[in-house]
């Protein structure tokens, strides 16, 4: 045992726990909601990176926290998974994720990088066998390291984009030896700076092309879990070519990977592409594209990605009602892609992060299942669209011209009448409920 | 002759005019650029709805603008179009476009409103071929009478979706009949307020189901021109289908109108989503789907829509530099979707508004002429890219699989070295032509 | 009696009322929180122009509802009356507001318009002491009309100051003679439209001698309330004086107000300007101008004034702990400046969108007093400053100067360590009240 | 000689140099406009962290740029400045700026830090002297390192407002031995990351203390240059107490402060608070409060600090019409407050981006100086507000009461017309000088 979380005990359920006691005050795993136990509902994992290995440094500042495992040296990366599984113990939650670049230190070449990821995913391995925790994803970075700063697939130089496909195909070995349920694809360099010095439809084609390859991959070795890509308008670049939902869906339809590929969505994404959370999930659901959520919020005057832990029961229970509309998660789940602000320098403040998050998470899925059960909202929303379920309006849909509808309505068998939204009395229904 | 704009004369091309004579001082139609006149490059368009039918309102207050051919009677209609082919003859502009609402009454009844609407069909009809003046494009208001609040294609009342069909057939023929060269959409309804009333899937189809329809009654009745879209992310509707380029494409993809219908993009739309100007143009470029120009501001640091006249040349030289490269105009042109700021009440503001803008326009796209001419940008990009050429990088986007290209890496072959992007040095470069 | 509200009861305090009854489920008047009755807490209000004056418009359409009190006619002013009072009876909040413009029909002369305005305050003076609802504020519409685009006080045009100088004194008088518990002033055209045409430093100066009479009017005739300005950074205008409180604040000091003008805040116009509710709210408060608070929300996504009801406990509930903290409202109260979304046709919409935010309101306000009560966030933030009650610390806000200060640093006495900010820990504090 | 710069040769104005050399086209240092050289108009400055301290990292990724100088020694300290100089010889602008941490190795204690401080600023005396190049500003550095992290002045530890005290006395010293002509104090960690754990009132007070001491001892040892303070609304905070020009004037007015200090004021920042950077230039001159810029545009469409090199001509020359509207500068100066992209890696782009940048002020500020010569836009703008000329207008302004005006206008003595604000004929009016 490592001292870091030294005298923090495991979080357990415990609703009426004293107001300074670290527990769980809404989530218990076992609780059963809608024929499901929470903890399989929800499927929550912690991100190695922001709690691990982010130094707490900003554009106007550097590193705030010191942690014993910050540095390059395989020892190091040894005590940062010791103290990261003694906070899975401590939590309790099923899952974790990863980048390659979070837990190994980055060798001379990519061969002595790749033989030190090797062996910290053995050891990854063998402590995930001893204690239980899943890898819900694994992904690689492809934007921190100087190479990719023009990019990885879309970069300009094509050894970027092959060291970008022998570093993700190196990822999603190690994600399918550890039983990763995903594996995660985010472009934060796939992008560009300016116009003017790109080529937006070669760079769209050689991302396109890498995507394709990433699949064939995928089903060569048998991987079974799912391709996830991670959308976001811009930061760190001006624009990023996964703007959101219903761009990636253009995306994959052009280069024939619809069905192969899936969404992780991310409230803060979202938020900067200019859409609520819902909104993205209910997107990525109507489009077959549903996978996985990042829960983690942006701050609504903030313009950049502020990567927070959820705090609004609300907003949350909005985005799980969309999740179970959808069908819950099957392989995704529920990342926090989180980080503590710059200023939460002590080990309880991760966990204490950690503990609230989980339960607004649970105080939302459980209003969210609610909701469902009472069933008040999607009667509403039938009852709105009932004209459609008329023989004419149907053939409308099925089979009519323009010309036989205008022939309809200039003989003045159709005046549509306004009828009521009724957005407000729909919005105090689900504040019945949170 | 109406005295609307009396006193004021045809504009004409005179760069050294006195500072306070209204002149083209950039605009000279007959100008050969890149071996076609100016003319026919910019193929300039006037809005009819903003400059004869906005009255001046916002949010906060109403009615500034006080026209002598305000009302809904037929006789007004014809004054108000008397005075816009005034105007078209003192701008010696080439085009104009029009919604249905913005150019008739309406009327009781759906039929009433469209025999006064081919009434003015005709009357406009005559006129242009008095005078000279083109149609740019048509398109249908479905989205300021009280029967749109819910959406038109999308409303969940399929009356509403009749109603919309049966407009939208008339406008194609008339469009057809007055010789237009495209058809629009702007489906300013076509999204929703809130999630919780909303079956985004099903809105979705309905739309899609709609376009089908459109793009086969184009065919059927052999409309040449082209059917375009015009993308926004919202405003009015919180949330809006065509949200920009990007999920235009995804959404022709699904429903398989890809090559049946372009893209009329605004800079104001480009920048309420998030992006530039010339980024919109440029994804539009690569995607095959360009089509035609909304050329009309918003004040960067207001939220909503604002509707200005454009005004900053190096800005419009950028945009103009996509649409030359992406082969310039065919169907499309230079429409100003612009409106005078409520306070500007004289008729000759109306005139300098149009006068100031071709005259950005024209200097914007000459410099993006001398731009391409010269190719510096071009040779830069095509340098930053070189590296594609080589066969082995060929091979890579051809044919190559995760486990060739992890060889070749893991072997040590490969070890990209960053390149400068040089962004500041083309910025340089654009300001030598600007 | 009218028949708008035909079949809908006075709603009441029913915690347990069945799914589709309107009922207070959480406010209930009387319930003491913190010493006082909730009623006298929240002070809710009535705001008259969304409620009873708005069509239902937006920039792309007109008028949606359809009310029998729409026109301008005395008779109608007085129906419009009679159906509000109805409403207020219906929801039983003690308080209303008006702009001069929404009560009565606007005159072919000042003195007419006058005239119509002070037979409806008479009017509804009597209802008022039949029924009991009190008036919160009054307040002049210097914005809808075209006499005021370019401004009220700021306008370049001397007489357009003169009217809105003479509106606003008859509105004062009237607000007076209803006893009005304040005064508010939202300048939503004193701003500008383009720096180009503009004198910022004479329109400022305009707008504070102008304020400087309404303050000698209010001490010349004895109106006890408080005069409130409204701030909000822009819309309708590009830039509006009154950005934010913090720049109103120093506006007050300039014309020497300072400690004769309030704030009256308002959530959206908050967002607007880049701030939380909350923010502006501690900011009044730590200057000393905190004085009463519209509570309506705007989108987080939308670039301009939603005005929507509020719907978010966990954001009502902050927003109330910093008027509690300010010492709770004094003269000020709860006004509900919302509107209905547009497809909100129905009479019921408007009974049930303001029962929704009551009940949010008193969800909030009651979290906030158990915060305020446990006493554990003030204990949390008096610790972290902790440092400044110590001698030394004191003495360097007192009276030291650099060198004193460089001194002892340089001696090396000094050398700060960082201290964790908790700021997930507060946010999960939080949690467990709303 | 380093060969850092190594065949870049010393850059001249050559307004016909072939397209790839590097050259002054606009900036002509000793060309008289509006009676004076160009080079005291605009008197450029340098800005040492972006060009020789910034290491090219953003918050997804780390250090691009390979820099010979990169490291913590006094030698290292020595290089960088070698290079400094070498390309302030290059570029040939008269003034640079520092921030104490970006000249000096940190020092494992204050002493030490100084130490290393004053042995650099000795360094940098005789460089200056030898080449000829000025201080514009210095400034301290109270935001990188972590004991900053909850604030300078407005920390909760008494400690941190103490190390922040002697580290600005120690840099106000330093400024005035090298003779710098302003002294400036940029607050980034003056604000807060959550109202939770934050006493805004007590923050201020601290703030406006250190202001006072900080003026105090300007007076003491007699430093002339100006104090000058730069406004941010946020980033790396959620909200900075110096949010805007107008916030920074109630603070100053609070504080007694007006006079003392002025503005230094960045188009990057004013886009932060939702201002134009004309916007932010007009107020402070309206406010008395003009001091100097930082000269370096945000993205527009981005919502973070992008510190971008100017290179749009028409925006800069709107500013530079409110700098020579405002008299001028007088100790102020254009600083570059701009950083390479970080894909820029080569010396030359850093040489490239100023010498563009110069250019585009230069074309700016010519164009401002023949805009205010012409006087059309003045002469408009007086027309505008002709009517306040009037005897009985200015009475108003005077002395006029409410009930005296309300006395004339119920009369019908006053019925004000609108009349045109010519937005558009403005904007084409600036068209023609830029």
């Amino acid at each position: 045992m490592t001292d870091f979380f030294a005298g923090i005990s495991p979080v357990t359920y415990s609703p009426d726990a004293p107001a300074d006691q670290l527990a769980y005050r809404h989530y218990n795993p076992d609780e059963v909601v809608a024929g499901k136990r929470l903890e399989d509902h929800l499927r929550f994992a912690v991100a190695w990176w922001h709690s691990f290995a982010w130094p707490g440094g900003d554009p106007f500042g550097g590193q705030t926290f010191e942690r014993p495992w910050f540095g390059d040296t395989m020892a190091l990366a040894r005590l940062k998974a010791d103290v990261a599984f003694e906070m899975f113990e401590i939590l309790g939650q099923p899952y974790y994720c990863w980048h390659d670049a979070d837990i190994r230190p980055e060798g001379a070449s990519f061969a002595e990088s790749n033989r030190n990821f090797e062996e910290i995913i053995d050891y990854l391995g063998e402590k995930m066998q001893a204690q239980g925790t899943r890898l819900l994803w694994g992904t690689a970075n492809l934007f921190s390291h100087r190479r990719f700063m023009s990019g990885a697939a879309t970069n300009p130089d094509p050894e970027v984009f092959a060291w970008s496909a022998a570093t993700v195909k190196n990822c999603i070995d190690a994600t399918q030896k550890l039983g990763g349920e995903n594996y995660v694809l985010w472009g934060g360099r796939e992008g560009y700076e300016t116009l003017l010095n790109t080529d937006l439809k070669r760079e769209r084609a050689q991302a396109g092309r890498f995507l394709q390859m990433v699949v064939d991959y995928k089903h060569k070795i048998g991987f079974e879990g799912a391709i996830l890509i991670e959308p976001k308008p811009q930061e760190p670049t001006k624009h990023q070519y996964d703007y959101d939902v219903g761009t990636v869906y253009g995306f994959l339809k052009e280069f024939g990977l619809e069905g192969e590929v899936q969404m992780n969505i991310e409230q803060g994404h979202a938020i900067l592409a200019g859409h609520s959370f819902e909104h993205e999930l209910a997107m990525a659901s109507a489009l077959g594209l549903f996978g996985s959520i990042d829960m983690n919020r942006n701050d609504y005057q903030s313009g950049w990605d502020t990567d927070q832990f959820p705090n609004n029961v609300p907003e949350v229970a909005l985005a799980y009602y969309e999740v179970l509309k959808a069908g819950g998660f099957t392989t995704g789940g529920t990342n926090f892609d989180a980080k503590l602000r710059r200023q939460s320098l002590d080990p309880a403040d991760l966990i204490a992060a950690h503990v609230g998050a989980m339960d607004v998470c649970a105080r939302g899925l459980k209003a969210a299942a609610r909701m469902l059960e009472d069933g008040g909202l999607e009667a509403a929303r039938d009852a709105r669209y009932a004209g459609w379920q008329q023989n004419v309006a149907q053939g409308w849909l099925r089979s009519a011209t323009l010309e036989d509808i205008e022939a309809a309505v200039a003989a003045g068998e159709i005046d549509p009448q306004p009828r009521s939204g009724r957005q407000e009395v729909l919005e105090n229904y689900v504040n019945r409920f949170v």
